[in-house]
């Protein structure tokens, strides 16, 4: 079964925003073994969209469009394909009262025209929106399946994750499954994790291994191709071993697991309470752990004390600590972590002080950053990095070297 | 003139990279008025792109294609649209001389598949790579104009900006500007200021109006035409002024200002400090500010006060608050912003108090949040929010109403 996907949207062809749909789809459509042979996005025009269509129709058995199941007149992805299969729309009873009652939550008025977001193609299948108005929904027809997603991405992932590989999974034929891992690594570059598995890379066929990188992470996708489910899951742990004897100081993680989530997870598991003293990430490493459901038990709370007067006044940094290392230093971040984890009466205290960029600080290069992590009835560790990106990049990599250090500690 | 961008390879089919690409093309497009209606995404297939192409042909008079001009097999950009057009490829000479100086500069071998990159379509206009090693070029043919760019964005977009515009800018015969202006807004949503703005958008026909919405912003993008860059920026202002005059109270910046950038560039007019006391948005929005360069003599810093006990520890909020009215009310965003001010001797204080979700807390939805604004010698002022999104949702909204409501304040 081969895919097209199309995405629907004026903003895409006048460049204000990206593809990233398209992206995110492909990649799992990749994983589940569908081939997709090309990407077309078009504007929020109908004879444009009904020649898209058209074109597609010849080339993919699997259309998957995104984008236009809104409210305003530009929002027309349904009627165009309606019109080009010539099917209907209907409406569909669950996604009015769904959007009435969103209106009457945040107290607004519903203007008429966010009704047309409960109109569905005649005979499809729903796909829930749990986190917008419009439906998403699947139609066959004429040996086709055409896919209909909305197009801002927290809405059409998770349709896609929960609903939408679901109901392509029931569309494919095939008997070989196909079954992937992938294997999450953090402070190894992409050339040397390449490096130190080219002999493993090379040889393998099945499963095959497909190295990427981004945001500093290295992630290995090991996929193998079996009629045995049971046996491809075989070959993928046997391959994990493998990995693991080489480079397994460096693992952290699976398939989507990010950093916070494994940390956070280990966290729970071991009942530890923790709290942060953050100065350069200003906020980030708490605002990571407070997007997770549940972290109102982990975490007590800290201090953002980004002005050395706070350090001083709520933190109790001592003075000379200051005047003689500077903020940027070993002592302070060992204070900064005991302090907080003594004034807010926690299990585990982490601090991050240093120089995110651009220029230095107290004579320090940009890039410099010191993490302290203080636990109950052991000697407070401290590490140091020298980080080489922009000033957003070194706040982001400090976070995660944040995380990747309590995972370290707490999986010891 | 209308253009196709065609963006080539397997990587992107397989979703391991997102297409950039046109996204900066469609942009610089944009700017100077040629008409983009149709993205296109190919792999590295000679079939599939040979169709790519002949689709686009019909479509198109500018055919613009980024990627597959390599040395790898899997490279066959030229060799696929020479075999199109029935046209040859010819060695140019400049070009393989460059990229014999590249390999002797880093001490490299030079593989043979590397001369394949020096190669051109017969007749074509050479567009000089800076920053790597295969040229682009620029073929017209039987009316229509084929541009072949690099792949990797560090080599597509000097080479786009430096000589493809200045090349595109000959092909076209129109003498009008484009003069583009953005319009940011917050607090309404898309349909609503559609229907407010509804008579004049659609009378408009110049300026246009275009309306985009996303992460609870809505932005109107005004769009003039005209041969003369002054008369185009005079229709600009007159229609901004109009829509100003309808729904100016949510306006809040132009282009790619964000909510943050505003309320620290307004906080640093007035010389003012902030302190944050964040629950709910644990570190979110000061972490937005961190981000900022020059943050440091704005954000004196805050508390992250996930936990009671921490709110009531280190930020003096009464037991009696909590006991009657909980963590989820007026009276605690109230004191949780004069306290952080207070304690952190800061010329404003704003707190962040609520229930992000999922489920409800102390009796409240999700969704349910109070901010409190605690400034020198005024009142303190305190805002409600009855939020609709998940967890994230409302986190991230919550903090764009922090800043949406200090700006309002900063700019009475």
């Amino acid at each position: 079964m081969n895919a097209e996907i199309i995405a629907v949207g004026s903003e895409l062809l006048l460049g204000q925003i990206v593809n990233s749909n398209a992206q995110f789809i492909s990649e799992q459509l990749a994983e589940m073994g569908v081939n997709v042979y090309y990407h077309t996005s078009v504007g929020d025009n109908p004879e444009r969209l009904q020649h898209a269509i058209s074109v597609a129709q010849e080339r993919a058995d699997l259309l998957i469009f995104t984008g236009g199941l809104g409210p305003t007149k530009d929002d027309l992805t349904k009627e165009t394909i309606a019109k080009s299969l010539g099917t209907t729309l209907t409406l569909d009873e669950d996604a009015l009262e769904s959007i009435k009652g969103y209106f009457k939550k945040v107290d607004r008025e519903m203007t008429p025209n966010n009704e047309k977001q409960a109109l569905i193609l005649a005979g499809s299948q729903v796909l829930k929106n749990e986190n917008g108005m419009a439906p998403g929904m699947l139609l066959k027809k004429d040996a086709k399946a055409y896919m209909l997603l909305p197009g801002p991405p927290s809405e059409m992932k998770p349709m896609f994750s929960t609903y939408g590989k679901q109901a392509i999974q029931h569309l494919l034929k095939k008997k070989e499954i196909i079954h992937s891992r992938v294997l999450r690594f953090f402070g190894i570059g992409e050339a040397q994790l390449e490096t130190e598995l080219e002999a493993l890379i090379d040889q393998q066929t099945n499963p095959t291994i497909a190295p990427l990188a981004g945001d500093g992470e290295v992630t290995l996708r090991l996929t193998a191709k079996h009629e045995s489910k049971d046996v491809a899951i075989t070959l993928l742990d046997e391959l994990e071993i493998e990995i693991m004897n080489i480079v397994g100081e460096y693992f952290y993680g699976y398939d989507q697991d990010s950093l916070g989530e494994v940390g956070f997870k280990l966290l729970k598991e071991k009942g530890f309470t923790l709290s942060c003293a953050e100065s350069l990430t200003g906020g980030l490493f708490q605002a990571q752990l407070a997007s997770l459901p549940g972290a109102s038990s982990i975490l007590k709370g800290g201090v953002i004390c980004y002005q050395d007067e706070v350090k001083k006044k709520i933190l109790s940094v001592k003075e000379s600590t200051l005047e003689q290392h500077t903020s940027v230093s070993e002592k302070c971040a060992k204070e900064l972590a005991e302090n907080v984890r003594e004034l807010l009466s926690s299990d585990i205290g982490i601090s991050f002080t240093g120089v995110a960029g651009p220029g230095s600080h107290e004579g320090q290069p940009a890039g410099t950053v010191w993490i302290g992590l203080s636990m109950k009835d052991q000697p407070t560790k401290t590490f140091h990095l020298n980080l080489g990106g922009g000033r957003n990049a070194n706040r982001i990599r400090t976070a995660k070297y944040g995380w990747y250090y309590l995972i370290k500690e707490l999986s010891e």
